[in-house]
């Protein structure tokens, strides 16, 4: 098969250049294209047919749970971002400021969202005045700017797409069910979308959202042993609604500041669809986010009713796929490389002597096994196998990282794992920000969350060695 | 009725002050608040609603023509924009400026995309090569910005959403057919899902996008007689493409500049659709872009089995329509006015009488015509019922237009009829640009369109009384 890839176009093996290797197939899939503001990428058709995919699953999900989109301006005057103290001192050195109107400098600078808390605080201040108006279910889908030093594709770029949550709540009890039922969303949406499991916890205050009481957070492990950070769901309590004056009369007419949630994925979500599932071939799309999900290759077209059952068999496909026909002039072999570039989960290919037996043959991406299917079960059997095939996916990300989470007990275990084994490592904590950052200096490692899920694999805090009770997901992180 | 309205909330009439009316409904119907930014819009969840229905219809007319959506980034490098002189000299009055990142100055200032022509063609520079890659038929829903100085919600504002069709062709002739083909999808959606007869031409030079060869239009008409240009769609043949050195190698291996069409239309038509529909309660929506296309409202709820038959009707019509139920504590007067302001074509009303004679009352927002419809016909008369509304909402906009269209053969004429008559003034014209000047300034009118359509209602220019024999739309816009 070595040849065959060649064929189109090689990238960069994954044990030679993990880097590498993801922007290799970030291109050669056509994903996205450079952009002449540095720092921004052009999504192009495939990637955003994938982000199309990902938004219509995700809104789904959050409108049946009652959230309604809206759409704030794109602009946040200066004044308006520095009313909530720890929010601004987060985002204020990375914003992109508008300074003139056509010719005119403006009388107040504007920044570019580069998230929209303080937007709906002030819009929240208008429409919300007595308990019935709570609670405020509120999603936005729109692109953020952060003017971030260094970018790559997907994973940090200086402008990315996301949706954005934003609920107000009448109590903080509700508020708090709220961060945690959107975590378990994305949590949701991650392995039933993406095949990708990840690991539900708290962020430690350290790595919490700026202006918020408590973050939460799902990690998944990429490939190269890098945690990746996939979605995150904020409770503010009633910080901004204090900052902002959003106040409603409660039942018995008190005024009273609403509690508050925020919670958002972005973009980033394909750069981990990649480095989850991709190999040396290129992508691996799991089939509810392929924009192609069966593609079928007409082998020796030019032979009679080849083309004629190929299209038949495109036809019946459609009512239960995204089914593609390739019936170009390029050859077989150049289509198998191409879409196995492209991540498409399955391949039929037929050709007279299938047509003969009334058969085709149907190839998985993810380890070419081929498996013979009778046209007359197609129908059936390909959802049956895209359904299989995304049980595979996801056994394999999750056994990858099982294989590659360790405990440490100690300073010196956690320096030797990190140094030598990529990958999540266990260790307890004593709960004080020092340690934290001794870990960051010393084995070069981030707490990535405090799981929900806890198992006591020791007492003592790994980096000072004091009474611990919190087990913590440390990693390297992009 | 006038009781009931005075229960929610009353708006300006329109024949007191149309705009005032307008806003009004913006504001009452909950469509859009005001920003924190001047000239920005928020854009509430029956707003958004609304316009996400647009989308949804109008994105599956461009897919059904093979057109693909991308993203491209938000800012515009300064250099990029001046690439093409027309251009940059009708957008750079008005584009907003980004000059830092961070606390950092810019080397080079970036403006918010006010359209997206130069970035297209920056990447169709990247990725065109040969004949075989053409064509490319690109489109993107986003937000942009025009630093405008006076601003009014989905008119006019300083940032709004919208889509650019973006397209690459190898030959003239072929983009000269797509930019008329997108202009006839924009006149068809109008008519079909917004119920708002349009007339189609070609603008005048002096009307046309900087940097177009041809600009096609789509011009509806208000309420008030005022015209509402709708959507867009222009020809540039190669001007952007040499601008850019976009270039391909054609079957004879000969380097070639690609054609080059764009179009869009905003949410500026749900100004449009305000302004065609709505009446002295509120809005009128077509049903097709309807968040709610029927509401229940139960009579008498405190009544023994009401709540729940009004619910099995509800279960019944959500096989066919957007329904909902309203079982709130308000009173039904009360609902009445609400639904009516919100523009919900129809209301079901259902109380202990109508149960016991198996059937409810329809009644329809236009004209509070009311229907009794058997309960076990439900199913099939809604719909019906629905695309008869549609048919008077279209037949009462066309005829209004109509009324309201007026031909002058001179300058007097056209004087008196823009000074006392609202509306279309149709008016022969010899092609100068100098005649088109002096109506302005004279009549206070501007050429809308030349139709293709075409009617020799005179053979002399309705300005300098020379030879003419171009019939055009003439009136005052938004």
């Amino acid at each position: 098969m070595a040849k065959q890839e060649k064929l189109v176009k090689a990238i960069t093996s994954m044990d030679e250049d993990f880097a590498k290797w993801y922007t290799d197939v970030c291109i050669k899939a056509e994903l996205i294209d450079y952009a002449s503001v540095k720092g921004c990428m052009i999504i192009r058709p495939y990637g955003y047919a994938i982000w199309e995919n990902i938004q219509k699953i995700m809104d789904g999900m959050f409108k049946e749970l009652g959230h309604e989109n809206v759409y704030m301006p794109m602009f946040i005057p200066e004044s308006l971002l520095q009313k909530e103290k720890d929010h601004v001192e987060g985002f204020a050195p990375e914003v992109a400021w508008v300074t003139h109107g056509g010719a005119e400098e403006l009388e107040e600078r504007l920044c570019v969202r580069p998230t929209s808390e303080t937007l709906f605080c002030d819009h929240f201040k208008n429409i919300v005045h007595s308990y019935r108006d709570l609670p405020k279910l509120y999603n936005q889908w729109c692109s953020v700017v952060r003017w971030e030093k260094t970018t790559r594709p997907f994973l940090r770029s200086r402008e990315f797409l996301w949706q954005e949550g934003h609920t107000l709540h009448a109590t903080a009890e509700e508020a708090r069910q709220e961060t945690e039922q959107m975590l378990n969303v994305y949590a949701r949406f991650a392995e039933e979308a993406l095949a990708m499991p990840v690991v539900k916890g708290q962020k430690t205050d350290k790595e919490k959202f700026a202006g918020a009481e408590a973050t939460y957070t799902i990690e998944a492990l990429m490939h190269d042993g890098k945690a990746l950070q996939s979605g995150t769901s904020h409770y503010f309590g009633d910080g901004f609604s204090r900052a902002f004056e959003v106040q409603f009369t409660d039942k018995d007419n008190k005024p009273v500041h609403p509690h508050q949630t925020s919670w958002g994925t972005t973009t980033r979500l394909i750069g981990a669809v990649i480095m989850t599932h991709g190999d040396d071939n290129g992508l691996v799309l799991p089939p509810a986010i392929a924009p192609v999900q069966v593609v079928i290759v007409p082998i020796a077209s030019h032979k009679e009713g080849v083309v004629e059952k190929a299209t038949e068999v495109c036809d019946t496909l459609k009512k239960v796929c995204r089914v593609k026909l390739d019936n170009s002039d390029q050859t077989p072999g150049w289509k198998f490389a191409e879409y196995e570039m492209k991540g498409v989960p399955l391949r039929i290919e037929i050709g007279p002597r299938d047509i003969e037996n009334n058969q085709c043959v149907v190839v998985r991406r993810d380890n070419r096994e081929k498996i013979f299917v009778n046209l007359d079960e197609l129908e059936t059997r390909i959802p049956e196998i895209l359904a299989e095939y995304h049980d595979a996916l996801y056994n394999k990300a999750l056994s990858r990282r099982e294989t590659m989470t360790y405990d440490a007990k100690n300073l010196d275990e956690m320096k030797e794992i990190a140094d030598t084994k990529p990958g999540f490592i266990r260790a307890m904590w004593c709960g004080d920000r020092e340690c934290e950052e001794k870990l960051k200096e010393v084995a070069g490692v981030t707490s990535r969350c405090i799981p929900f899920e806890q198992e006591q694999i020791g007492d003592t805090c790994v980096c000072c060695g004091k009474k611990a009770d919190k087990m913590l997901y440390w990693g390297k992180a992009y």
